[in-house]
C-alpha cells in the first residue's frame, strides 16, 4: 500500500517535498506523470522513460478498456508486463474520456452510458466498473470515477456534478475495499467547477473517505489560468497535508511551479509530449518551435546544459530537418527532450524545496525565461 | 580508400565471405544496408542501428539534395556528423529517384533535368552534380548517375540507357579522380535492362574503369523473380572477382540467399524497414502480419530464438496492439525486430561460408520456412 512522507516545506510558500512509496519503488515528489495513454508513452520505450527522469507513468482505463481490452491484459496480469514498465502506473478512471471523445453520454445515478469513439459501441460505466478496468490494468494509483463538467458552467451543474461525483467515490472506495485494499490505492478527486463553496463541500465530503490520496479535477478546462490558480489555491489547503495532492491535466512549466507553491505534489499533463509531435520544445528560456527557419543551420543543442539524449547527440538543425520532413524520429526525440526537461524541472524545484531556497529557485526560473 | 579481402569462398557456389575496409570501419560482407533515405532510417537511432547489427547504411542523394539541402550537410562536415552515425555510409546517386519520384522528367547528354517531387522546383542532374551532392554528404561509397529503365522496356530503350549509363560513368570517374579519390569511393553500376548481352555489354565497358566496387542496377524493378535471378545469374561472374559486387534494391530473405549463391556481398532493399511500418515481421518460418487476430493475446515473441530488443521485451499482443492503434511506438519496434532479422540472417550466410557450410545452411533455412 501507498506511504507518504513529507521530507522538507519551504518555509514561505505550501511548497513541500515527498516521498511516495509504492511496491513498485520510490516516488520522490513533486513529480510529473508523463501520459502513456494507450499502453505508450508516445514514441518511447520505458528504458528512455527512464532514462528522461520518468518515476510513474498514466495509463488512460477509458482507451485500456476499448482497446487492447480487460481480457488481453488480464492475460499478462496487468499493464505493466503487457508494456514491460516496471515502475508505478496511475490510472484515471475513464470519467473524463468518457466527457471529452465519446458519443452520446447519459448519466445516471448507476454511471454513464456512452458509445466510444472508436467504433460506436454501447458501454455503461459505473464506479464498480471503472475500479474493474483498473484492477485488471493493475495500476498502483486508481482513481474514482467522476463527474467533470465544462467552463463555463452554471452553479447547478457543478453542484449535481459534485454531488454524484461524492456517491460515486463512495461507491469506488467500497468496492476498492472490498477487492483490493493490499495491492492498489485510491484516490479520491475534488470536483466543483470553479465554486470555490463548492470545492470546500466536494473536499470536505472526501476528506470523510479514507482515500490513499486526493486530487483536484476539473480544472484546466478552458478556463482562464487566473481562475485555475484561483481555485486550486483555495482548495488545496483543504485536502489532508498528510496525503500526496494532485492535480490532474495540469500543465505548463510555470504552472508547475505555482502550483507546486500552493502544495500540490503530483501532475500529469499531454503538454510534453502532445507539444513535443508538434514540434514545440521547452528550454530555460522558454519554448522554441523546431520548425522556425532560424534553426536550420543551428549546430547546437535544444537546450543548452540539458542533458537528455536529444540533446547530448543532436543539433537543433538535425531536429529540424527531421520535423520538416515528418520523419519518426522527429517525434521521438522531441519527446525524450521535453520529458526530460520536465521531470529535471521537477527534481530541481524539489531539490530547492529540500534546501528551502524555493522562493530563490522559482525567481531564477522567471529570471532565465526573460533572457530569451 | 577502400580495401576488400575475400576471407573465404564455398566450394559448391558463387558465395564468397570478405572484409570491406573504410576509415568508419570494417564491414562484413555479405552484408545488407538498411535504408536511411532523408538521413534516418525511419524511427531508429544510431545507437539502435548498431544494436541491431547494421554496419553500414545507406542514405539517397536525392532527398537529401532537395532536403535538408547541401549548404546544411557542409555546416555540418557531411552527414555522418549531421546524423550522429559514425559508422560507414553508401548513397546512391539519385538517378533512381530522379527516375521514380519526380516530374517532368528529360534526359540529355548533359544530365537529367527535373522538377522536385515536393515544390515543383526545377533541377538539372548531372554526373559531375551527383558527384558534387555526394562529396557533400560525405559518404563513404558513392555511386555513379546512371538511367534506370522501367519494366518491360526494348532492346532499343536499354541499349541507349546503358550507353549514356557508361559515358555518365566515365564523367563521374573523372570527377571523382579530381576531387576525393582518397577520402571516398566510386562504384559504377551495369545496366543493360533484362538483355544478358546488354548487361555484359555493359560489364565490359565499366571493368575497363576502374572503380572500387560495381553494383547492378535496374532489376527488382517489376519483373518476375526468375528473370531477375537470371540477369545477376549472368552478370555476376563478369564483375571483378576482386572487387565488392552490389545488387541494388533487393529484396526477400529468400533473394539474399540466392544471390549470394550467385556471388553478391552486398545489398540494400527498403524491405525490412517499409513492411515493418506495414506490421509485416520476419520470422525465421517466414513472414507475419502482426495485424493478424490470431495474434491478440498471443504472449511469445515475434520469433523465439530472435535476440533483438523488441523479441527480448515484447509479446506479439503488445505489438499488434500498437499497431492497430498505430501508436508511433509500433514503427519503431517492428523496424528494430526487421533489420536484426536481415542482419542476423547475413550474419549466420557469412558464418556458414566461412565454415564452408553455406549449402546446407541454406537448405535449413528453407526448410525452417517450411515448418509454419
Amino acid at each position: 500500500m501507498l506511504k507518504f512522507e513529507i521530507m522538507a516545506k519551504s518555509t514561505e510558500t505550501r511548497a513541500r517535498a515527498g516521498c511516495l512509496t509504492t511496491s513498485r519503488g520510490l516516488i520522490q515528489t513533486p513529480v510529473f506523470m508523463p501520459v502513456g495513454t494507450r499502453g505508450t508513452v508516445k514514441s518511447m520505450t520505458p528504458e528512455e522513460l527512464t532514462a528522461a527522469g520518468a518515476q510513474i507513468i498514466l495509463g488512460n482505463t477509458y482507451h485500456l478498456y476499448l482497446r487492447p481490452g480487460c481480457d488481453i491484459l488480464q492475460r499478462f496480469n496487468g499493464l505493466h508486463r503487457f508494456m514491460n514498465w516496471a515502475g508505478p502506473i496511475l490510472t484515471d478512471s475513464g470519467g473524463f474520456q468518457v466527457f471529452s471523445l465519446s458519443k452520446l453520454r447519459k448519466i445516471t445515478e448507476e454511471g454513464v452510458s456512452f458509445q466510444s469513439h472508436i467504433d460506436g459501441s454501447r458501454h455503461l460505466l459505473t464506479p464498480e466498473k471503472s475500479i474493474g478496468i483498473q484492477r485488471c490494468i493493475g495500476s498502483d494509483i486508481m482513481m474514482c470515477l467522476d463527474q467533470c463538467i465544462a467552463y463555463p458552467s452554471s452553479r447547478e451543474e457543478a453542484l449535481a456534478a459534485l454531488e454524484i461525483t461524492t456517491r460515486w467515490a463512495e461507491r469506488c472506495y467500497e468496492t476498492w475495499r472490498q477487492t483490493c485494499p493490499d495491492t492498489q490505492s485510491l484516490f479520491g478527486i475534488v470536483q466543483g467547477g470553479m465554486f470555490e463553496d463548492l470545492r470546500q463541500r466536494s473536499t470536505d465530503a472526501l476528506r470523510d473517505i479514507e482515500f490513499s490520496g486526493y486530487a483536484i479535477g476539473g480544472i484546466s478546462v478552458g478556463e482562464p489560468k487566473e481562475l485555475m490558480y484561483g481555485v486550486a489555491e483555495s482548495t488545496l489547503p483543504g485536502l489532508p497535508d498528510e496525503k500526496p495532492k494532485y492535480i490532474m491535466g495540469v500543465g505548463t512549466p510555470q504552472d508547475l511551479i505555482e502550483l507546486v507553491a500552493m502544495g500540490a505534489d503530483m501532475f500529469d499533463c499531454v503538454m510534453p509530449t502532445r507539444n513535443a509531435r508538434n514540434g514545440q520544445l521547452f528550454t530555460k528560456s522558454g519554448a522554441i518551435n523546431i520548425s522556425n527557419s532560424r534553426f536550420a543551420h543551428d549546430e547546437s543543442p535544444v537546450d543548452s546544459g540539458c542533458t537528455c539524449y536529444t540533446c547530448r547527440n543532436y543539433s537543433r538543425a538535425y531536429l529540424r530537418h527531421l520535423y520538416m520532413v515528418r520523419e519518426l524520429l522527429a517525434y521521438r526525440l522531441n519527446t525524450i527532450h521535453n520529458i526530460h526537461f520536465y521531470n529535471t524541472l521537477m527534481k530541481q524545484i524539489r531539490e530547492s524545496i529540500l534546501q528551502n531556497n524555493f522562493e530563490s529557485f522559482r525567481k531564477l526560473f522567471y529570471a532565465d525565461m526573460e533572457k530569451d
